[in-house]
């Protein structure tokens, strides 16, 4: 188990080896897991060499280290593709208000939610919030994520979004987790335009955006630009709003995401495909034709049934209509101190399968290849492939059909992050 | 850190302690915590000495060992009672047969179910049943689960249910999780009594219950009689049925507990009351009238919320209308293969606290006192006060309000057995 990123190192002996080989999985094909049986996976210089029978690889590179899977399944790292990993305090508070009943947007609309994050946040310095969101990146990082998009939106002035993307930067620096920036500066109406909410959307348009734009290209050029995504909801930012701010962001280069139909159906969807954007997330009331419109583009559905669990709501994605019509389908865990705080993709896994239907087969595709689908990494990550980045889980079980099946504990035993190994204790 | 069992040692820099103090909480005063900020707890040869303020504890005990909290939660350790935690094998594949919406009930009919499991376990050598059983108890001690109740019921011939006595002992023997065993033979009908359940219950009467207390008197006499219980449900055995096997284990003093109103209302619940059973357990169906009889007895009432979760089913334990009737509420995970594979009693709370309405702080009491009420054990079990056994967990958060409001991952960061610490990594 010896790690050295240059050297070669062969994970043998796996009951099963997920590949999820093939590229994203579009539609009734969803769940097709490339399943190899005993076998093994070739890592050199962080990055997948071959994949193939176990005794075949340990003969071909006989002076590789050796990491023993031990009869467990080889599977590739989750990839959790919406998260609000980055913030300050908590909102434990509110859970009890939300137990008796008080709607989530109501709270939101009285100064709390997503506000009672940003006013913590704002307060929080860099290393505080660096240090409360590192806590987080690590449980992610244990449960099996090795990949995880996270967003700003606990600012919502240039300053303080850009001390968020300062953190994600510093916490993907510091690694193993490996987190994909998205500017969500449009996640909520900040108090001090309360009474003028687009004068806020002028604001992030003429000030907000661009200024992410030139901070990015400064602070780290050679890295590709964040995502855009918007909050698309009543008492958030409406259609128009939301088209104007993402139709800007398109304008400077910006990858687009939206949060849609989360509580209402604003047609949020159906903008998200018409702009092109790479993923649109939570769907739960999503109207029919904008399902298929979804189904009809290249736009990743990104389901979050963490929250409504979160939120003890019990409408979920429609995902057997959204399969059925051709779109693509991802996971994801919605990390954040409100709805759903919760960093494990194995509990969101166990969710889909109850509440929407999936099998664990599906669930498995949803959070891997389809997942990384909607952070547009899929050519890199998601799968056990020759070329692709060495990001491997070893489970402590010799069957994937324990995920979904078992819940609320860590399936987890190894994770491998670009090659290294890190083992779960 | 150091952990003698004879030495001092003083666990201090607690930003609250949970003491729950003061006994079982029966109706409406449950959730009473008995907070104490800044708090330490000194131990001696396993057992709690004093709870008190920080620094006058370590001033108290100047040469004690000490164990820092960190400024975090400290709380008495979990006590689980209800689960099935030693058998052999698995049910995944029964997994997507419930999610396509087949009964359990009828998966059992069919020879599935606890069948299946009875099948694995009663072919599996103790050796085999105690290796895979001991990988779930590190599982829920890690989870901070310090006391497991473990019921037998997948033998169901006088030998087979013995070999699972002796694995519970053989468990709790090992540490450090402790072990509180029941006698389930009356968990279904076996195979060979298929078409002449009558005559299983004239077996279970005759012999097996006599049998089981001859064993245990030999093997372990200095030991109190284990539990035990019946599944009191259509297709498992009816009321007169349940009745008599309570009866005759009664008659040999042993302690009673009961499964009732999992699926339909048979009258379990009244039947644990008049008979003085320790629990009644699941309570899904319960009548008013069957709660009211409860509430009104010294019998616990075990809520199991894992288990409709896992089914996927909408319907709870009516836990309001039973506190408001002035009932013992208790929580426990009801571990099993089949319909609720989930040793974490945190994501029990997580469960109680969406799905039932209860507080995180009556979650807390009924996982902790309540729950070792359900086991006969609060005198021993489930608080922080001089002169009980020193089970304690340290969390990795400095609020209790953190349970419950997370979900799907572990807060514990260390777990206190008899006065030695554990560190979960």
């Amino acid at each position: 188990m010896k790690t050295e990123k240059t050297n070669l190192l062969v994970v043998h002996n796996a009951s099963q080896i997920l590949t999820l080989a093939g590229g994203p999985q579009r539609g009734p094909v969803l769940g097709e897991l490339g399943l190899l049986e005993n076998g093994a996976v070739a890592i050199q210089s962080g990055q997948i060499l071959a994949v193939g029978d176990s005794s075949s690889l340990l003969a071909a590179y006989p002076d590789a280290d050796r990491c023993d899977a031990g009869g467990n399944v080889v599977m590739p790292g989750f990839v959790d593709p919406h998260s609000h990993l980055v913030w300050a305090g908590d909102r434990a508070d509110e859970f009890s208000l939300r137990l008796e009943g008080k709607p989530y947007m109501e709270i939101l609309a009285a100064g709390g939610g997503i506000l009672s994050t940003v006013r913590a946040t704002r307060a929080a310095s860099l290393a505080e919030l660096v240090d409360e969101s590192r806590l987080r990146a690590q449980v992610a990082f244990n449960y099996g994520t090795t990949t995880m998009e996270v967003k700003t939106g606990y600012g919502l002035t240039l300053e303080s979004e850009i001390k968020q993307l300062e953190a994600i930067l510093i916490l993907n620096q510091e690694g193993p987790l490996e987190l994909i920036p998205t500017f969500l500066g449009a996640h909520a109406v900040p108090p001090e335009f309360h009474d003028c909410p687009d004068d806020f959307v002028d604001l992030l348009c003429r000030e907000m955006i661009p200024g992410v734009h030139a901070w990015w290209q400064t602070r780290v050029p050679d890295l590709p630009l964040p995502f855009v995504d918007v909050f698309c909801e009543r008492g958030a930012f409406d259609l128009a709003q939301s088209r104007r701010i993402l139709e800007t962001a398109k304008d400077f280069g910006f990858p687009l995401k939206i949060h849609a139909d989360e509580f209402e159906n604003l047609g949020g969807a159906a903008l998200a495909a018409e702009l092109g954007a790479v993923s649109a997330d939570h769907l739960v009331k999503t109207s029919l034709k904008d399902i298929e419109a979804l189904a009809g583009s290249g736009t990743v559905a990104v389901s979050l049934p963490g929250t409504p669990f979160g939120l003890n709501e019990d409408e979920f994605t429609p995902t057997k209509t959204l399969i059925t019509a051709g779109g693509l389908l991802a996971l994801a865990t919605d990390t954040n101190p409100g709805t759903s705080w919760c960093e494990s993709m194995q509990f969101i896994l166990a969710l889909a399968c109850r509440k929407m239907g999936l099998t664990p087969a599906q669930a498995i595709a949803a959070s891997t290849i389809n997942a990384a689908a909607a952070v547009g990494l899929q050519d890199r990550l998601g799968s056990i492939e020759p070329g692709k980045q060495a990001d491997l889980l070893i489970l402590n079980v010799n069957n994937y059909q324990q995920l979904g099946y078992r819940f609320g504990t860590n399936l987890v035993s190894i994770v491998i992050k670009r090659g290294r190994c890190f083992p779960v204790c």
